[in-house]
C-alpha cells in the first residue's frame, strides 16, 4: 500500500486550487494521505492525528506520542512530528508548523464538517491571519480516482463480501435468524481479510421497514424477502454491497419484481461510462426503472467508495462530475414495495476507458435467490 | 431495554443544574436518551438525530424521515419530530422545537466536541438569544451510574468477550497468525450476541510497540507474548477487555512479570469501593505497582464503560469522582517491557455496596496461558 498514487493525486489537486495548504484532521483524509491506519482517532478524537500538505511542498505528519512507533513505520511522510496529550495541544502543534512553513499568513483549506468548535476557536486564535477556507472538495477530488493498488484491494474486498453473502444466503435453512445468516457473512469476509464489519443490515419481510435494522435471532419468516445491505473494513477502506433473496420459495410477483429491478441494474451498469456525468447517469437510472415499469422514488443511485463509505461523486441529479477511468462506483438501484419489503442489489463497477467492469460478483444472482431450498 | 433508567437519570441530573435544557447529538448521547439506535448517524454525520431535554420538561426526539419507522418503534419519546434530509435543515427543525418550548432564550447545555463549525454557526445564528454552555459533563453525570438492565447487558457482553477470548487462545497452534487468533475472537463474540467487533488489537512481541496494530497474517513467533486488548458492540454498549498470553511455553521472566501485573489489578480491585475518589484509586493503583516491583507510567489505570468506550469517571491524578455503587469499570493495569512487549490485564468490575464484582471473567487467568503448548 504505497502512499504514492496519493501523494500524485493531492499534489495534482492542490496545483489546481487556490489554497497555500491543505489540513486533513479526519480520520479518512489522514490515513489516505499518510498511509498509517490511526484506529483511536476514530474512538478518542481528542487525541488528533494531522496532515498539512502545502501546494508545492512536502507535508508533515502530526500524531500523539503514543502512535508515533505505528506512524513512522507505516508513513512515507518524512516530516513527523508528536506530541504529548494531555501536556501539548495538537492545535498548537499545527499552528506552529504552519507558522513555520511560512503559511501562518496563507489560504489554507480545512474539513468544516471534522471540526469541531472548540479545537476551531483554538486555530482560529493561533492564526489571527490565516484565511481558512472549506476544502473537503479537494480532498475528495483527490480521492475519487483509484490507483492499481486501490482498485485491486477495493475489487477484492467487494468479491469477498459477495462471496461471503452468498455462501451464508446458500447455508441458510428453515427457521433461520437474520443474525445467523449475518454471522456467517462476518465470518466469510474475515476469513477472506476483512479487520471487522461496521455496518451490516439485514432485514426479513417488514423488517426493512426499519431502514437500518440489526439483524435479529428472531426465525425469518418463510415466504417473504431478506434484504442485505452491508459490507466490511478492509485496512482503511469499506466494501459496501446489497444484495436480495427470497426466503424459502418464492412467488411469481417476488422474482417478477427482482428480474425488472436486475434489468435496471444492468442497463445503468451499461451506462457507465468515462465521460458521462454523474447527474446524466442518474436521470438514465431513472429512465431504467421507466422502462421496466418500476416506482423511482431514489435520491441517489450510486456513490464512490473508498476510504469513505458514500465518496464523490454520488450519482444523483445534482453532481455534475464527469465519471473518469479508475473511479469505483457502488450502482445500487432498490425498490420498496407497499408491503415494507425492500429489494436492492448493489454492485461495485470499474469506470474504464471502455467497458464497465463488475468487480464484485462472486455468487449467482441474476434470478432471485431462495434461501433454505 | 427501556428507558426509564436514563429518563431518570437525565432527569435528576438536569434538576440539579443551571441549564434549562440540553441538546443532545452525539450518536451515544442520542442512543442512551432515545434507545433507538439509529446506525447512520455514525456513517453519514450529516443526517442528525437529536433529543431536546428541558429540565422539568418532556424530550423531544427529531429524526431524519428515513429513520422514522426505526426510532418510533425503539423510543418511548413521545414528541417525535421528522425531517427530510436536503430539503430541510435539522439545525432548523430544532431551532423551531426550541422556540415552541420557549427556550429561545434559555440556557442550553450542548456537546462541544461533537458540533461542527458549519451547525454551530447555524444555531447560534438561529437562537441568537440564546445562551449555549458546554454541558458534555452532564450527560457523563446521567450515564455514570448504571441501571439493571445495563449492568445485566454490559455483564453479559465483558463475560462472553472473555469467554471469546479464552476459546480462541486455547484453541491456538503453533505457527497461527494474529488474525487467525482475533477471527475466532470476533466469531465467538458475534455467536454470544454481539453485533460486530469495531476494534481488536492484537500484538505478538514487539508489534506491542504498534499501540494500536491491527492483527496481521504473519505466524506468531514462538517465546514471545501476544497482547489482546479488544472488544464487541453490542446493541449500543461496548466490551472492552485486555489479556496477555504467552505463545509457547513461558519464560520465568515472563511469568513472574505477569504474575506481580495481576497481583497489582487484584489489589487495584480490592479497592473498587463506594465512596472511593477516582484519584485516589489511582494513587492506590501507583502504590500497587510500587509494591510488586514494577515501573508506573500509566496516565490512568482504567475508565468506566457503557455506550462510551472511555466513560466518566476516567481513573486518573484529576478525576475527583467518588466511586458509586452502579458503577461500572473498567480496571487495566499494563506494563511495557523495553523490549517492546506488552503485559495487560483488563477487566470489568461494578461498584457495590460492600465487595467489588468482577463480571468479566470466563477463562481462567491467574496464571499466564500458554498458546499451543
Amino acid at each position: 500500500m504505497s502512499g504514492e498514487h496519493a501523494r500524485q493525486r493531492m499534489e495534482a489537486v492542490l496545483a489546481e486550487s487556490d489554497v497555500d495548504a491543505v489540513i486533513a484532521i479526519s480520520p479518512e483524509n489522514v490515513f489516505y494521505l499518510s498511509r498509517a491506519l490511526i484506529l483511536t482517532q476514530r474512538y478518542i478524537p481528542d487525541r488528533l492525528a494531522i496532515v498539512v500538505w502545502p501546494r508545492g511542498g512536502e507535508p508533515t505528519f502530526i500524531v500523539c506520542a503514543i502512535e508515533a512507533t505505528l506512524a513512522r513505520q507505516d508513513t512515507s511522510i518524512a516530516d513527523l512530528r508528536t506530541y504529548v496529550e494531555f501536556a501539548e495541544s495538537p492545535v498548537a502543534v499545527l499552528a506552529g508548523v504552519l507558522a513555520e512553513r511560512g503559511l501562518a499568513r496563507g489560504r489554507l483549506g480545512f474539513e468544516p464538517t471534522v471540526w469541531n468548535v472548540g479545537n476551531f476557536r483554538a486555530l482560529t486564535e493561533a492564526l489571527p491571519g490565516a484565511t481558512l477556507v472549506p476544502a473537503e472538495q479537494l480532498f475528495d477530488r483527490a480521492r475519487m480516482v483509484k490507483g492499481a493498488w486501490e482498485i485491486a484491494h477495493l475489487s477484492h474486498a467487494a468479491h469477498a463480501t459477495d462471496a461471503a453473502v452468498y455462501a451464508a444466503f446458500r447455508a441458510g435453512r428453515p427457521g433461520w435468524s437474520e443474525k445467523a445468516i449475518g454471522d456467517r457473512i462476518q465470518q466469510g469476509m474475515l476469513a477472506d481479510g476483512a479487520d471487522f464489519s461496521p455496518f451490516l443490515v439485514l432485514a426479513a419481510g417488514e423488517n426493512a421497514r426499519r431502514v437500518h435494522h440489526f439483524p435479529n435471532t428472531d426465525p425469518m419468516p418463510e415466504g417473504s424477502i431478506l434484504h442485505f445491505d452491508g459490507g466490511g473494513f478492509w485496512q482503511g477502506y469499506y466494501s459496501d454491497m446489497a444484495r436480495t433473496a427470497a426466503i424459502g420459495r418464492a412467488s411469481a410477483e417476488q422474482r417478477d419484481i427482482y428480474a425488472r429491478l436486475w434489468a435496471v441494474q444492468q442497463e445503468i451498469i451499461a451506462g457507465v461510462r468515462a465521460g458521462v456525468r454523474a447527474c446524466d447517469l442518474y436521470a438514465h437510472g431513472k429512465w431504467c426503472y421507466e422502462q421496466q415499469g418500476l416506482p423511482f422514488g431514489m435520491t441517489l443511485i450510486g456513490h464512490s467508495l473508498g476510504v469513505v463509505l458514500h465518496e464523490h461523486p454520488v450519482i444523483n441529479a445534482a453532481t455534475e462530475e464527469p465519471l473518469q477511468p479508475g473511479m469505483l462506483l457502488a450502482i445500487e438501484p432498490a425498490v420498496g414495495t407497499t408491503g415494507g419489503v425492500m429489494y436492492h442489489i448493489e454492485d461495485l463497477v470499474l469506470v474504464t476507458d471502455g467497458e464497465p467492469q463488475i468487480v464484485s460478483r462472486a455468487g449467482e444472482w441474476a434470478e432471485l435467490l431462495e434461501i433454505g431450498v
